[in-house]
């Protein structure tokens, strides 16, 4: 890899049918910053195989073994500079550290782990690798999610005193995990998701992006998590009440069985001098209210738009950008991170990427509402 | 009162400067259903006196105290049929009794009461009376509310599983009860509103609305009562967890901190068939998802608006009707109710108007949610 | 009628089944200004009686015959001081003369005649008579509207470039008129309509709504004017393109024929310096850019309202008010005119009610309209 | 290029500064179809190099010229399969000729010419070619359009009436060709737009779109075109009326000087069964009423969505795609036609990109609308 030639990746899982591996592969091609070379696409060697081929891998450089893969890569003169982990949750730990130790950044999926020891495994193998890790938990690469934490930094809002955050989805209202969707089969099985089906599926995504958004730490929640669909292992609603450290107070709703909702994360967020809306169906619109004026809609790219995340858009406002485009600043901000390490500089201080303790805070966050709903609704702490 | 003169009104409070006085004047007015003939404007009588007067009244029934209006209305031969009760919340019971004991109709606004014992004692006093009375739980008399009650009792959304429902505003931001503003003041004052404030004023609207709407009965709540602003008396921010008898779960937010929020009154019930969603300031409109389905757009008198409300609305869909037609709609419909006790007739069955058990209700809704907030939000049944 | 009296009022037309008459008869009510007193309420004389009757008329006041009602009504001592006439449009100016020569006041629904002779002897008879003439193009009663006026006069919008407003309906889509529907009918039958179909029903109201807000003149238009359904006498769609002096531009559509529009009225209004948009079926939001910025939501009595119109909204901001407010306002503007006339003032200076030389523009408008699209669309002159 | 290997792709035009090249250079690789491998970037050699080295491309395969690069490359045993010409648009037909004689496959941004002799020569040369002739109209990418676009062809909405397309952009309501703007400067030139300004550059895509979705051909038109901005040298602002063949009506709009619009394509289609309308700056979503129901929200991927489409969107519902994946199926749709004609096979019939006619098409609808308008907007056929 030299300065201007593409960072060469790898990628564990994301096999044929495999929604979000196609997801990082896009978003990893997104802006040019990346090459897949290779991938250990499958538990199942034939269809690791089939998938690298689909994919135009070299024969040689598809691997039935995640670990043989690491091994092989890393003693490669032109093997990968960083793989990307898209297996279902109980795998990362052990798949991310193979990596790890071996000196190649990591680009994993979220939740970090399926457990909460795994996961403290994984914050010290992340530390003491000299290679990055990077968690994917793309909402935060929208820009106007971005611009809204800078807002927040700034004291637009002044003093925080209330976050509302959703996530609610309706494709688990029946009990399709029975109908031979492997999708929703693995987020049902407490196996391979770990102790949270919808906190832990995307729960912690909406937990994630409000501790991003607003800075604030979640001292305490108290949570009641329900399975509604007759038969079903995990839970799919879950209704949190938050604390923050300094005073704030908030609420959590996130559901994947609430018709009418297809992907309706959103926050709000409310302070002394104004508030906040943002809704990720919707996400080149961030609605401002300074207390007192009118509500004014801020657009990506666009009029009362940040200039400090022009580099995370690619077009002009009114021409919208979506998902993908989001997923694709985490690539390349962790693009322009790996290229400082491989110059033996800094990260860039305004490169920001969810990190291996951002994980670690979102396990503990499963961990602690499915501890406080099983107490029945007790505050935990965090 | 003959079968088509109006119904002869009196009103208790709401003399110059009340807001919600001037409200129950123009929706008493609006279906030509109530002539307003007597007051006891204020407890000041001066100012008693010019209200009535700017109202037109006619001297001799512009009463300088309420009681002293009770008694003489009772006896006169065209004596008022019903009183419209718009004082501070502490004073409704001991108002409405008197009212009450004398065969005159009651029309109070909410919350009933500003403590449980006085709810209690006024519950009696009603049910011991040939009156009746109504609660002004406004929000109910929309005719898309009307429309999503009757859709979940007809089943359309299958067992209700999740109800999620909100009322922000923004207008105590700031200590405003320090600037003069004679609506904040008595608002936040716990003489006058008793142990609640933003959860007496506008949360329990919420409480009331999710009631009517869903059928459900709340089993136990979890709730979290802030008050943000420095030197503020009762709480301006509530989260509520929500338990109802069946199973389904349930969240509130109520707000009068949340910049950007006017009036921001909104419901989403979501069961094994279906989802509904309104929103107060956009209220033509209801948004119904049967699972699996588009979503759609019902609108009051429109496509898909339901027959049965056709007398709660008055011009065709697409001329939009507000907030005051809602209001009205109590009005008439409790107009309805007293003609039919005037002629010795059940009132039909088709009329709903929110009940003194109601109003008990949401008193006893205030009084769970600071209780348990005081010990930590710990559960507590209702 | 002393100063705080209502205004005694007179209705011609708006028996049984006329919606018009039942928002007009609201609308007087709505703030207390005007008691309905007499009418002459069909052409049927059956019906007149049956109607006045349910309208609570005295016997003596329902007369059969308009003419005979302006005569009596002008004799009594307390006739009638206003008139609304709510016939089909070819009857407003016989009916208006009847009743401005004998120096009651007038209050006419739109469009002023169906033929524009009739508008120019009845612009005569307007100007002869010392009562004075309101026509209620109701949608100009809308806040928002007054606040939109308002600003671009202030020159919030610089020069004004473009101005684009439609207004689309459905339900005419199929031939409504063949099925007994008696709305349907009279709009369709140029015997009772005059020249204009869509372009006469709800064009001129598109039409004075832009004059009204902008306060252009129109120089000339091209229309293109179409009947799509089968058998039908009228246009059901109409398109123009518009010149006002001094050179801004504009487009006006307007359509019975376009499935998903109830009632969808909307301006935008672009100038050098900022753009404003409005649509009916939300009246409480008014959108402001100015150039260079975020997009403002101004709101009925919320942040950005002007502080001119808190006479025209009777309740807070985000508790939304609708066409039957805004209808009011007409009612409400006229009573305070009248009661200037009344006391022997001249109307106040805030007061704006559509009068009959708007109307006459609104006929020459229609007029303009079919002449051009007989020619070809050719640009016609107003 | 073997079946799995990506396309060899050259650039014309697009060096540094230039938005659209970026553009075209991301929908290539979006879903690895494509890979840049040399470039004629810009018309200043200096610039040129700077900008294929920025992109990484060999040393070898910078071209000064873009004539020289068409003849070198197809000698070249692994020369470009086709070429993208994101040039100024009087460039255009120049370009596409040199790379289609030589059998090079050419994909072109719009509009197809700056002239209407320009354009009849280019489609000659692509008609006697056997390379393929892609046009970038990238509005027709969007699925959802896709989809009005079946739905339409289906019968859903009846016989077409009524078509309303607007496109209203704000960016040039003052003079920023006068700003050192060079996105501005060759927009308001004649000498390289042609004889269109805003009709060209954004009415364009209006007319062409709504062609797409409808399948109407426009019979003939009336248009009024403006220069608001003291000045600027071409329109920018445009008004049309348009007749279609079979009898519907249509207005089109669009603008370069309307504050608040970024970039707000819409358009309407209604018709004798029911209406849909699209908005690109909401892209994800379709409305669509069938007449006398509720409206429907139809959603990218979601309920409601055709399975026709399923191959043009990468992500489920609620996960919004955007502008650049709208502009990629363009691309992707092209690779599945370039391969199979290297394969020796016809263009899948479901395969559908705008073709040089449909380029022509606009060219001619521009020169039409320029020609009514300096004949006061006189009906001109096409």
């Amino acid at each position: 890899m030299t300065k201007d030639q593409p960072i060469r990746l790898g990628m564990v899982g994301g096999g044929k049918d495999a929604f979000i591996g196609a997801v990082h592969r896009i978003s990893a091609r997104m802006d040019g910053e990346y090459e897949l070379v290779a991938g250990a696409l499958s538990s199942t060697p034939q269809k690791s195989r089939e998938s690298g081929e689909a994919l135009g891998l070299s024969q040689d450089r598809i691997y039935d073994d995640y670990k043989a893969m690491a091994i092989r890569e890393a003693r490669l003169k032109q093997g990968i500079d960083a793989v990307s982990i898209v297996t279902p949750n109980h795998m990362h730990a052990g798949v991310a550290r193979e990596f790890l130790k071996r000196g190649i950044h990591v680009i994993c999926d979220k939740p970090l782990t399926s457990t909460l020891p795994d996961a403290r495994k994984l914050v010290k193998a992340a530390e003491s690798s000299k290679a990055l890790f990077i968690l994917t938990h793309n909402y935060t690469g929208y820009p106007m999610v971005r611009q809204a934490r800078e807002m927040i930094a700034a004291g637009d809002l002044g003093d925080i005193r209330v976050v509302q955050v959703e996530y609610p989805q309706d494709w688990l209202t029946e009990a399709e995990e029975n109908q031979d969707n492997k999708q929703a089969e693995w987020r049902t099985d407490p196996a391979r998701s770990g102790v949270g089906g919808c906190v832990g599926d995307i729960g912690t995504h909406a937990f994630n992006l409000v501790s991003f958004v607003t800075g604030l730490e979640t001292e305490s929640l108290s949570a009641d998590l329900q399975s509604f669909v007759p038969g079903r292992r995990l839970d799919d609603n879950v209704h949190v009440m938050l604390r923050f450290k300094g005073g704030a107070r908030g609420m959590l709703w996130t559901s994947q069985v609430a018709p009418g909702n297809e992907n309706a994360l959103k926050f709000r967020v409310y302070g002394s001098k104004g508030g906040l809306e943002w809704a990720q169906e919707d996400p080149n619109y961030l609605w401002y209210t300074p207390f007192g004026q009118p509500k004014r809609l801020l657009t990506r790219a666009g009029n009362g738009a940040s200039a400090s995340f022009a580099h995370l858009t690619r077009i002009p406002g009114g021409h919208p950008e979506g998902y993908l485009e989001a997923f694709a600043n985490i690539y390349t901000e962790a693009a322009r991170a790996i290229r400082a390490r491989k110059a033996g500089q800094p990260v860039p201080e305004d490169v920001h990427f969810p990190s291996v303790v951002d994980g670690l805070k979102g396990v503990q966050f499963i961990d602690a509402c499915v501890r406080s709903s099983k107490r029945n609704a007790a505050w935990v702490g965090l």
